[in-house]
């Protein structure tokens, strides 16, 4: 949860003049995304969300995120439209940081996944892949394999105090993914790369749109993939759940075939988005600065989705019948 | 801002069939309010706000709090109406705590208040004052001058690691208004108490409403004059602002005249309004828990004032000619 920067209401109602937003009616700070202060504005034309990206966020990525929701809106996905000012540009500058206002989607994400959730956002994550398709714009990946060693670096020395042993199993575990290991030959395309169950609004039981592309890239498509088995599939406790899993893997094939070598590739994949947020929630936690306003997520989860996804011998492990076979 | 207790979806959706609300559209937690958990809904009949109570908030004072927001909307004073079940009643329990659900205010509060903010809040005040008159229930103020003793005692050991000499101003000054001066014969009614900012609500120029009415009570009627005083009429540096007082006083006066012994008591009713935000935040600020949500305020603005008003001889000094004449 998180507002890092207020804004005044007369700065707030002389900023929306740029836009054909009608009247503010009134703006709430929310509690949600960790990286940026965003807030839940109301005018006369409807509601909105303001976003203020603060300083994790680089700028120069800012068209490419607002560029990529716009592309997606148009071609089907049901994802925040940014708001074009009269002058035609989304992306403009309030309270000295760069801003921008998207349209409100309606929705509520699930504290609790189930099997159905999970079904839903196979399906969208694959009509996400494919509206992705020609989008013109590109982004690398800061979180793939290359970039993990610089976070084990900063975290290494002290990563045993978290957990005894936890600096010789990252060590192990990245040295065997920078081994030549990780796949270089399987589709590409934008991946969205943070699609965890507070990013994924339903509406009943339908899926009303996905948000938050602060993360989204060009990368492998089966990464994406790996990412939602480990945002979606376990439990509360940790174990994992091939029942959602199954209904995660068969509701993407509907949409998008996956290619055997992605199949093969995929418990491999798992490792490596496992240990990406391990990697990253660590950093989090040992750096957590006095006041402040984010409780850091706990790294082993990771640890424990890591160990599970070192025992998987094939995607049968992950409910997915090989060669793409419905279950 | 906080959010203490998330709610999952479907518990929410439930929740809601206790209610003629329509479906659930959207929940967003929201980073206002520092006592409780508050998010804003949007349902198919419109948008609304869910506090659930926690633990600093007495159970037993919720139904005062839910009947005097009733009444006074019922009064004509634009503030949230609670929202009944269909039961007919408006508090109710979820997630294990206290819940009810208000009707959502549009209007933003003033980050920099100016003197038409200052005569909008005197105004309301007054028709508060008025429209609480016939409300049957009471509730004791917990924080007049018999509540500031028990605060002093918990911070006296360490107020002077927050300012030097800090512990024997306070003792001198709580030993002043202990004396017997604190005056028990002014009007007395129903006072908000609180009634800060950010709990007071503009659309463009225009008084859109007063919401937050979790420490009312019944008290002198000048006491909240007194409050608002300290909220409204000080600079970010501290210094008085006699234009912002003046315009304040004149727009009560011209709803609720203020007897002579109310003018003459309000130079000492601002000092007390002084030290029950001065003790409330010294606790505070001493007592912040490891991994707190909330920055503490800064208790030492309300040293300042509280200097202010120790040189002030007159309700001159606040702008006022006295025996109620308008300036």
């Amino acid at each position: 949860m998180a507002v890092y920067t207020d804004v005044a209401a007369d700065e707030l109602a002389e900023f929306l003049n740029q836009y054909d937003l009608g009247d503010l009616l009134s703006y709430k700070g929310i509690a949600e995304g960790v990286e940026n202060s965003n807030f839940l504005l109301h005018t006369s034309k409807g509601s909105f969300i303001l976003t203020l990206y603060e300083k994790r966020v680089e700028r120069n990525d800012l068209p490419f995120f607002l560029a990529l929701m716009t592309h997606l809106a148009e071609h089907g996905i049901n994802c925040p439209l940014p708001v074009k000012g009269r002058d035609g540009e989304a992306l403009r500058e309030l309270a000295g940081r760069p801003v921008a206002i998207i349209t409100f989607l309606e929705g509520v994400w699930p504290r609790k996944p189930n099997a159905m959730h999970c079904a839903g956002v196979g399906e969208v994550l694959a009509k996400m892949h494919l509206a992705g398709a020609n989008f013109a714009i590109r982004r690398v990946n800061a979180l793939s394999v290359s970039g993990w060693r610089p976070l084990f670096d900063q975290a290494a020395a002290r990563a045993d105090d978290v957990q005894p042993g936890l600096r010789a199993f990252l060590a192990a575990e990245l040295g065997h993914l920078e081994s030549g290991v990780w796949p270089t030959n399987l589709p590409e395309g934008v991946i969205h790369a943070d699609l965890f169950n507070d990013n994924v609004f339903f509406l009943g039981d339908q899926l009303s749109g996905i948000i938050d592309f602060t993360f989204a890239c060009n990368d492998m498509l089966a990464y994406d993939i790996a990412i939602c088995l480990n945002a979606w599939c376990f439990e509360a406790d940790h174990s994992f759940n091939v029942t959602k899993a199954r209904a995660f893997l068969n509701a993407y094939g509907r949409v998008r075939k996956l290619t055997e070598a992605e199949e093969a590739s995929l418990p491999l994949l798992a490792r490596g988005a496992a240990i990406r947020f391990l990697l990253t929630r660590l950093v989090d936690w040992l750096n957590v600065p006095p006041g402040a306003l984010v409780k850091p997520k706990d790294p082993l989860e990771y640890v424990r989705k890591l160990r599970f996804h070192q025992s998987v011998s094939s995607v049968r492990d992950y409910g997915l019948m090989p060669s793409g076979l419905v279950a």
